[in-house]
């Protein structure tokens, strides 16, 4: 069971998602591209675009300070997953039947809008505290009330992130139970 | 505080809320369309398209058939919201300071991915009874675990439909609390 916390919510802001247990291995490898597809399906979407505010980048730099004594990385992020994790994944839930029909179609969701218009984030992880940290801004596809980020939007960020930190921790997982208090207002990007 | 509850998702499949107190005044107005854009915003994206399964058109068919005695209402939805909701909600959240300049490009978080690829959902109203139906398809864009939809994007739909309800029941609102016990996999859709 994963448990969300929203009280340091903010535009752009930072998601902290944090497991017990002994540290994790790194598990910073990906499949190499192989062709032009599949080296669109692996570029890494968690580095800073011009979409991105100018708190936003201060805030990765912020982060990316913090990676060159090895103590946190910077996670890669991909619109699609690699086949192994897929194999990973019936290993682990071998009653669940997932529908291959669409699964070449298949994009990871909060990746799945274009450049500035939905989520943009990046996550970082440090190994020793087992601790992630999502920095995140919402564009302008994501809202709810008008004006507002879509309360499913900041949910999307909540279980990404504590799902990540699981799936550091634990290798496959999917989110039980998602409780999220909203402390306040999370207004669209502001450039 | 909105609670939602997943006790019946499936995929196709219908979301409930329901809220008690008085049953609401009829809200199916919006704006007519002015020109070629407001036409292009105002479509509604509730009413069966070529993506859908069998098994969801088969759903809408069901509760198109409760609305000709007048008990149920479908619900339009549309990618952008009217100008009047605009102002309704500076009216209700006089405090909150949404960002202009993203206005013109905002689209609702559950419309804004193309047909097919992402949220298919329609949901009906029961005046008398306070309570909203949203049948939903997932889409391979929604992915999180391999094959199966992300934990976020059926918070999305649930946290739509409960707010929809509570909606047509108080005007304007916004989820304070969100709390999904996720009872099993969802798969993507079936064709």
């Amino acid at each position: 069971m994963l448990r969300s916390c929203a009280s340091r919510l903010r535009t752009p802001g930072a998601l902290r998602g944090r497991l017990g247990g002994a540290p994790p291995p790194a598990r910073d490898s990906r499949p190499p591209p192989r062709s032009f597809s599949s080296e669109v399906i692996y570029v890494d979407h968690s580095l800073p675009n011009p979409s991105w505010s100018k708190d936003m980048r201060l805030l990765f730099d912020q982060f990316m300070k913090k990676t060159e004594d090895g103590s946190w990385k910077r996670l890669p992020s991909h619109k699609s997953v690699s086949p192994q994790r897929t194999e990973e994944v019936k290993t682990f839930f071998p009653d669940a039947k997932p529908i291959k029909e669409h699964m070449s179609q298949a994009q990871l969701f909060p990746r799945s809008l274009e450049e500035g218009l939905g989520f943009e984030y990046a996550m970082f992880h440090n190994h020793v505290e087992n601790r992630t940290v999502c920095i995140f801004q919402g564009g302008p596809y994501l809202q709810g009330v008008p004006g507002f980020l879509h309360g499913g939007a900041i949910a999307t960020m909540i279980d990404s992130t504590v799902g990540m930190c699981a799936v550091l921790a634990e290798g496959v997982v999917m989110t039980a139970n998602l409780n999220i208090n909203f402390r306040r207002f999370i207004c669209k990007t502001r450039s």
